[in-house]
Order: C-alpha cells, then sequence, then structure tokens
C-alpha cells in the first residue's frame, strides 16, 4: 500500500545549496534526503518541499512529503531517516496523511525568522545563525516600519524576482520583533513570500534601525514598486523558515 | 607604563585542544591569544588562564590575565584582539586591574555548566554545544543525587586525576539542574574542581536519570573514593566554563 508521507525537517543550511536539487550538484537538502530514502526503500523517491529556501539558509519547520511504498511505521521510518542523515538535517516528525496532502500546494502560510546579534562583540556559539549589527539598533524606529509593512501589499520592491508577468500582491499577517538578550529577532508570518522577501525586508528594518533611512521610506517603496528603493539584502546565514501552515493538519 | 590586564574570553572549544598551550602544538586557545597578542604589541606575552579547559570544552566566561607594555585603551584592545582572533574566540571584556590579580591565583571559585539535549531527536542547532541523551531522564532522582553531591567532600572518586598525594577536598555551593525546553541545563558553583570532576558528576547524574544507578550510589562512592564507583565521564562537547569568580573585582 502507498502512503503518503509528511515530514517536518529542520537543518542547519551552513553547507548546503539550498532545498533544491540542482542536476549532479550534492549538497542540496532534498539531495541529501532523496539519497537516504533510496537507500532505505530501494526506490528512486522524488521529495516535495513546502518551497526552496537559498543557499546558507536554515529551518526548523520546513515540510516536505513523498509517497512511501514500502511497508513501514512512522516510528520506524523517522529512526532510519535520523540515523542515515547527516547530523545537520534532522526529520522532526513523520506523519502519514490523506493523498490529497502536498507540502507546496496545500501550504496557506509561511513563518520566517531573522536573528540579528547587535553587540560589538559578535556571537561565539550563535556564529552561524545570526547576522552580526555591531552599532545599536533602534526597536522603536523598526517598529514603527514594521506596521507599514504589515497587511496586504504589491511588494514588487522588496524581491529580487524581475519577472513582470507574476502577480507580487502578498498579505504578511504580523511582524513580530523580539529582544532576547544581545539577540533580535524578527518573525514573519504569511500567506507566501516572494523570492528574498524576507531578507530584504530585513536590511530594510536594519538600515531603519540604523537611522540611515527614513520610517517613511518603506511607503514609498511599496507604492513605487522599485527594489532600488528598499534597503539591502540581509544575508542568509541568519534566516530559518520556521514553520509551515496548513488548513487542516498540524 | 606596564598594565595589569584581565580578559573575560568565550570560545567555541570544538577544535581546539584545550585552553593549554602545548609545545608546537597550534590549535589551543591559550596559544591563538598569545600569536594575536605578539602581532598587536610586538612583544612575546605569557597569559595566565584562571584553569585549562580540556580538549573540547567551552567557555562562556573563561577569565585570564596579563602584562601589557603597550600604550593602549581598554576600547582599543579588545577591539583588536577581536579583529584578529579567529571567530570562535571572543574578548567579551577587557579591564585594567591591579597589579597583584592573577586569573588562577585569585579566583576564589567557578561555575561550570553541561548541557544535555534529551530527546530522541537530536538538535541540529546546538549539536555542537549539547551531549544527546535519547531516553528520558528522570530529574526527580537527579535532583535528589544533586542533594548528596553539594557541599564539602573528597572527591576522589569523582576525578580521573590518580595522584595519592593531593587533596582531593573540594566544597561544592550549589547545584541547579534546569530545563529549558528539551534543553537539560546542569550548572555547578563550587570553591574549584578537580580533573574530569564536572563531567564525571553528571555522567553519573545521568546514569541516575536514566535509573541506571541507584541515588545512594553517590554517598558510597563519596565514602569509599573509589574512581570505579562513579558514573561514566561526559563527553567535553557539552561542557562550559560559565564563570570564575573572585573576590574584589567582578
Amino acid at each position: 500500500m502507498k502512503q503518503n508521507v509528511k515530514l517536518i525537517l529542520a537543518y542547519d543550511g551552513s553547507r548546503y545549496r539550498g532545498w533544491q536539487k540542482q542536476g549532479n550538484t550534492e549538497c542540496t537538502v532534498q539531495g541529501e534526503l532523496e539519497r537516504v530514502l533510496f537507500h532505505i526503500t530501494g526506490t528512486q523517491t522524488e521529495i516535495n518541499g513546502s518551497g526552496r529556501t537559498d543557499a546558507g539558509v536554515h529551518a526548523r519547520g520546513q515540510v516536505a512529503n513523498f509517497e512511501l511504498s514500502s511497508n513501514m511505521e512512522e516510528k520506524e521510518l523517522l529512526y532510519r531517516l535520523n540515523r542515515e542523515l547527516p547530523e545537520d538535517i534532522r526529520v522532526k516528525k513523520v506523519q502519514f496523511v490523506e493523498r490529497s496532502f502536498h507540502a507546496r500546494l496545500s501550504a496557506t502560510g509561511k513563518q520566517y525568522v531573522y536573528q540579528i546579534w547587535n553587540d560589538d562583540v559578535p556571537s561565539v556559539f550563535e556564529r552561524k545563525f545570526v547576522y552580526p549589527v555591531a552599532e545599536p539598533l533602534d526597536l522603536k524606529r523598526m517598529q514603527d516600519a514594521v506596521d507599514l509593512l504589515e497587511g496586504t501589499h504589491d511588494f514588487r520592491s522588496f524581491t529580487s524576482d524581475k519577472n513582470m508577468e507574476k502577480s507580487m500582491i502578498r498579505t504578511i499577517h504580523h511582524i513580530m520583533i523580539i529582544e532576547e538578550g544581545k539577540k533580535i529577532i524578527i518573525s514573519y508570518e504569511g500567506d507566501g513570500f516572494l523570492y528574498n522577501m524576507v531578507r530584504i525586508m530585513t536590511g530594510t528594518l536594519i538600515e531603519i534601525g540604523l537611522n540611515q533611512r527614513q520610517v517613511s521610506s518603506i511607503e514609498e517603496a511599496l507604492q513605487k514598486k522599485d527594489r532600488q528603493l528598499a534597503g539591502f539584502t540581509a544575508p542568509p546565514q541568519g534566516l530559518f523558515l520556521e514553520k509551515v501552515f496548513y488548513e487542516q493538519i498540524g
């Protein structure tokens, strides 16, 4: 009997070229998973991710699904996957789900988190998972900017995607700025995010926090739909795909 | 004018052979610091650590001191050290202190922290800084054992040091077990710790938490002064030198 299997995954993206398999290139998360799955089941299996993550981007809650032909329990599959996967990829959950579930097509929203280390002494233990900013960030200004980003907008200024045909309208339900010691965590929840959108919003917020940019520049950027009007693309190492939302199953 | 300089240091011990310089061996924290200091000051300088940390052990608050001949402000020295040190060693604080201060001899106590990851799925992001234990630990039993370890005892059963001449009497002021999600943190504060003592106490506590050992075995081990009666030596990657205490300066 064939099973539709949902995986929840965490990975340290530092040494990967991103989620998506690229031809013969090793060193993608999808590639590693498919290699291990082939070794376990003997069947070449295509894994659907909820979406790509870029080179160097991490995940605490990436979701993927695939069709399993073998007769195996959820627990056994979890155990065997984790036993063979490299230590920077972990399957957190294996769940047999209804046939209609598709990690990308069924997704109704996502949460990304960007981590900044705001201190003149960089972090030793989180250095691979934060973007270091030495000068103090003005969180109040950043919060004012966040209020302008939330909601439904055309985010053409906030993406590296140059496709003119595509709709760039997205809804951001909630952006939260959390101070945790020297770590500043920006959490983004929305129905979907464009290519590099979280990293460009973060770069823009950092420039605002450093007083290098007006809060109102957000409004202008949203209106004029010009990538030049938004901030820099914050580097991948601070970014985590935190969670993928679905209607039915969690 | 010569200055006595106190450093507070954090380091990721993963790729080091420990704190202490060993002949020509590169890859010790002390060796890295002395190399960078020589480059900055032009003077070969010996750095005193508060104590050794073993290969693979980390520090959030190691303390060291040395004599500086150059004319430099605290801030400039901090900046220049961190600019040249590898990213897994950071100077958190530079402080000019009275001549009598000595990182090891003036120390009145230390705090070590041991981090356990207690889940059947190992951690991706903390994997280098925790010891993974898949089976659930019984924290109540561990707490009972902790009560027996606190106080002044001859800890000969809890060290790899075989020197029969030396006094092995130490006072543990406080051991605390903290649950932080899947992470279990054991914090040890005492006037001093013998070689491998924190790792052996941790190994013993883990065996008790896994029901592989009686709580009362602690009393027996303390009384009989026999290394065989204590538990295994927990691996170095979970251990942090958290803080060194001094009477006068902070």
